[in-house]
């Protein structure tokens, strides 16, 4: 069964599995303080144009989430998301787990949250000792349902946080996807100009496993790796992650793995479209909305492996198709050819 | 330079890489949920015997402990455990993390508790509304030290902690060391007999990462999942960590991991006895605790990776060789003939 | 200055103060295992008219919420309230500091969850393993709007709860004023019917300080005390709140509280509609909430306290004005007066 | 029944109740925002001739503690005390609730713990990254065992934190009893001097209930207010507080409140020692540790409420007598008389 359920159903680009195998027995010290280390994170620097930063190579994104923001924050604060966003609904209350409340904003549709929202929801906390002081906005780019903030948005997103105090964190889970967008005018030099933390992925863009948490205001940093052994988020054998993001970020890689995962994802679109039915959200990215017929969609299940996204009506839902590096251009046609003879 | 530092020095046994391998480019579901994962699981519990249980493919054994011991415990109860134990000293205080106190008890130089000092500790804290409840014993085999618990010793912890209702939860980091030395009787199907919950290790006996935890007392197990989930420990591509565990048992694969590992440890603990030195502990498994004058220990330091254990007086130190499935005798021989050099 | 800000404003109900005096030079023991809290206690249970429950007396509203909820859920279970819960936003993220996620539901404007709000939620999350476990419902009564659940609604909502095995918890901050409400259906003792926790306020219904939570499913009550000693919820010398709670329910003093509370209320919110004001909710209990233009409300914190609740327009903003066991009818009056006098 | 068990036995001093008498009936804001709250605090700050520094009233000692040690260390520090400290023993896990460990030093009987202690848990944990930071040092004076640490102790340790880099907390629950102690050489005044936060008990030393506590090191007291609210530590009629501050610091009130203590302890001490048995720590405060046969402590329950401290040996234990302001002296010579009847 073919599966668009998700970016990570197959394991990782070839060319990091060759590297691996290559580093198999050689001899390193442990917890990520070994040079396979050091050099992954000296090329995610480059690769950011950034070098007074700390970066830490973690194994997934909400380990990565839930130790970045309760690292950050003191017991007492608080940090605002999209009420779509991942710390919001996918991560098993990973945030209050800590301590922490996730102030929801509600979005227009489009998993996003703007300045205003952001404003009326400091505006009401701030001055009322009942409430938690809100101390961090949470984005994530391409957000949970695709869609990109433009260049404009994070930076007059990341002046006010600067202009009240907060700190931005930005969730780079598909960031590759984001890099290669048609739509897309943030450039990955962009993001430590902006946040005061966010992490760029690599589970979910051709890694086996492994997200890079970079943060930029080193403020924050202090003692960081301390609250990564305590969360139990430190993987013995740590240059796993150091020789994967070492590869990973030769040359244009990263931005080919989601070149091509749009491009499959575009094809999709263009033939839903085609067939008729209609987007739940206007994505540019790998992942895709669309609305269908509940009859179609258990037609879809039999040949094809789908996320199921919401009810819409008794009659239709919304489902999730996701491309990857590893999306077969084949496998997008079949399904399109399939979809169209559903009728 | 040769490291004796650990055994998570290497990457996997080549089958576990070949094995990776081999499944990369094929689609399975994420979080577990896969045929991998299932079959992983199945052959755990084929290995220890017992059908009736519940297995969990982890990444990491402090991420193991916190998730079992926050999972399993109400927020006022509190797990016993010896104070050289690992979740007392070596996990960056994540057990308390999680909310939990740990009771720690002083052992006599062998890492080992036993009966009288739980029964102590358990009746001291039993009626005093002041002080948290003692609820589950942790106990490693091998221990921090090396050392080994006898099948009495944890028939007779077993049997008293059901007694009074205490569940009993062994951490097997490196059980294949265990299972294989010399002065071992306790088999791998014992452990479901006695333990109300225990994790096999992999990342220190021949995967890349990995650990088996089993919850043999059902009623303990219900929601798991959601934990994991919540604390960041499900890992997107969950087959990497069934596809290791199915090599993992194949055979006696992961008995003849701890034998190898023994046998050098062995040829090292002779060796360093014979250059005329003692030990810190009499371990028979994989762990070796010497105590040496620091300025041997700083010849050794220059050719060997080491840890450094503890200062004994001002002019010796313990130090501790690890041996693992990649060790090779040559190096060995080498170290054992550099030291008697070294006099 | 004359003060509607709160029900909290003054002290004790005089006999209260009177029988912490007389009791004053007595000798008991701490931490309320003396008799006065088995008093206390009992004369709660006697007008619940339910014997078997484990009551617990506390100090104040915010703990006694963390206290209960955190003892009852296991920790991946969330919550749901409505989003002008007390827990939702009045309580400084108390209950995520516990670590467990509030769900929020949008209400209607009257502070009220219905039956549809609470199955959507308890849907929307039930199957999905990257979401929090809904575990429990949270209402209070009266509202932080002032406004009443009749019985009907209530036990919808706990038959609804019992059906897919989720806890009821009522807060009942102000019970008194829900009680003697003209618009009340619920008897004090169908509280312990339909509910699998609740509390009685004291702190705003005449004590100096004081909550009687009533724990009715007593399978969530194991080990509560272990709990309260943890949190530092437990006063040393419990007797206060014993002493204190024994009085408060002597004939119907409570229902006394409540009733004078309400018509001082009534009389506030018959003047404001007179002076040709508009409600923001249509309260019948001791809490108002009233639309003004910000030049009167300014005029009137000259000479009163208020609380201000939100900002409507840029004209006007909502205050809420509240009454208590001690308000005076001619301080009442005065503003009902001093209002009409501002046009 | 008389009793010796605690010094927290009856309400408080007549002062006390007749201060908050008088101001029952008046009108104030809450949550300690109001004037009376202002007037204790200044009070205390004009007790310890320290004036920029952070002060806050709180409830009881647990919640004091674990507010004050939460709210200073970041998530992966811990906090150093003696194994017998109250917040290592009689906290049921209050400190490792809210996620951080009690790093317990061994003492030589005595319940204190000196400066070569501190160094060497310091030193062990500094370099590792394995191991939780430690970051504070908790002392208590007097400490659990009546005993008193001398001013040069004192500053020897708030020496040490310094060069380190570690904070120093004092828990004064019983610092009457200190201050009025025939072998203290620590002014009231110092305290501030040497310590980062303390706080003055007040429910063992003649509240109804009360601590202040006082943060020096202002850095540490940002957001304070905003833990007390998350933790349920705010009480809403905060000026109970303020109000029995004020009055227990009028003159040498507070001074003469452990002067009487301390008296009747004197005189229990000398009886107890005139009639033959041992100390089990030798105190110069207002609490006792004698050693007795099992047989005589029974008879001692019969007449009088005592604290069993601990067994001995097969014949004997250790009981705890406390005395308070309002121990009678007749009551402490009729115990005597007894205990010398009883042989």
């Amino acid at each position: 069964m073919v599966s668009f359920k998700n970016d990570y159903s197959e394991g990782a680009l070839p060319v990091i599995m060759e590297a691996l195998l290559k580093t198999n027995l050689e001899q390193t010290v442990g917890y990520g303080e070994d040079e396979y280390t050091t050099k992954g994170i000296e090329t995610i620097k480059k690769a950011i144009n950034f070098k007074d930063c700390y970066v830490r190579l973690l194994v997934g994104g909400t380990q990565t989430n839930l130790l970045t923001i309760s690292h950050i924050l003191r017991p007492y604060e608080a940090v605002i998301a999209a009420d779509t966003g991942h710390i919001s609904v996918h991560e098993a209350g990973a945030i209050e787990a800590t301590g922490h409340k996730v102030i929801e904003l509600a979005t227009n549709g489009d998993g996003k949250i703007n300045l205003d929202m952001i404003k009326k929801a400091y505006d009401i906390h701030k001055n009322d000792f009942h409430m938690v002081k809100p101390k961090m906005v949470y984005i994530s780019n391409p957000t949970e349902l695709g869609t990109l903030y433009t260049k404009e948005e994070l930076i007059n997103i990341s002046n006010y946080c600067k202009e009240v105090g907060m700190y931005l964190y930005l969730d780079g889970a598909r960031m590759a996807s984001a890099l290669a967008s048609e739509k897309n005018d943030i450039e990955l030099t962009d993001y430590p100009k902006y946040c005061d933390a966010f992490y760029i992925g690599g589970t979910k863009c051709g890694l086996l496993f492994g997200e890079a948490l970079v943060i930029t205001n080193k403020e924050l940093a202090g003692g960081f790796f301390c609250s990564t052994k305590q969360k139990g988020a430190t993987l013995a054998k740590g240059r796993l992650l150091g020789i994967q993001f070492a590869e990973l970020f030769q040359g244009d890689r990263y931005y080919q793995v989601g070149k091509h995962s749009n491009e499959m994802a575009a094809m999709l679109k263009k033939g839903v479209l085609e067939a008729g039915y209609k987007l739940k959200a206007d994505s540019y990215t790998n992942q895709q909305f669309f609305i269908l017929p509940n009859r179609i969609i258990d037609e879809i299940g039999k040949k094809y492996r789908y996320e199921f996204w919401e009810k819409i009506d008794e009659e239709t839902s919304a489902i999730r198709l996701v491309t990857s590096w590893a999306t077969k251009e084949e496998d997008v046609k079949d399904f399109i050819e399939d979809l169209k003879n559903m009728k």
